[in-house]
């Protein structure tokens, strides 16, 4: 009964990794805490690099850096 | 002032769904704990079937079983 | 397979009220967009009134207003 | 280490005023409650006026009136 | 850079299983797609059993059942 | 109509400096993107440091070195 959600920068994720972080989260969930993978939920969220910051700044422009 | 997140898989959901979820979300706030619809919020996120796992799989793949 | 996340101030929700929330979200998913309720998730977060703003204040405050 | 996530309606917001609103939520979270930029994460969701509803109606409606 | 959330029923779990959950989810994110841990938050959310639904019932009900 | 939603680490906030959490991002969201204070919502969330995890380590553990 899990709900995982996973945000990372929208940068080329191809539809292989998603498919590896969905199994990853599950087996960890399961591993874990023994939880049902049948009910357990993984929604991934890209974001675009403008629209995540950290140190204060864009990811956009930290990767000019 | 509730604020509701409704999150689903993108699969061709219509504007006038989601009026309907958006109405059915503040009716239900209202009725059950008699919050004021003016301040209710809600939000619908509608997420890429390579993004959404159930069961430890994508849902692109689960829809093709 | 929808999940619904549900944020109101914590001011004495009973848990009937909570499965009223719970089953009204649920049926909402199934009737506008026939979504199955076996894999249907509902999350309720109760809030701290000092932990909710609106207008720049917290709910706490506006509470005494 | 705070996270910070701000959902706006998508309406043209520019790349300048993402990064105003990253710079602004770092540098809040860092003079109330001395938090270090370097590891403060800000998200930045977009959403469709489809998607947003208030007084149970969306805001491409309200936007109409 | 990542951000993950896992919410769970608040059934017991413990210290070492949070820890777990922690390094597990951040090594699966530096597996898959190369993100540096040194970035990578995680977020655990242990909800009440009251505020859980599924199947349109609390995890309360369903457990007894 | 913004919601924001501030996640920190629950150590010792107090009702003064939530209260200005909230002010302040109501103020940055109404200087960058013009809008309405009386429908911008804040959300603080004050998460357990066993429950946060950076490095791949929980925020209690990282705390004691």
């Amino acid at each position: 009964m899990p709900y995982v959600n996973i945000k990372i920068t929208d940068e080329g994720v191809t539809k292989e990794q998603k498919a590896a972080l969905i199994k990853g989260a599950t087996e960890l969930l399961q591993k874990v805490l023994n939880k049902n993978p049948a009910t357990t939920v993984v929604v991934i969220d890209e974001v675009n690099t403008d629209n995540w910051g950290i140190q204060g700044e864009q990811v956009t422009e930290l990767r000019k850096k």
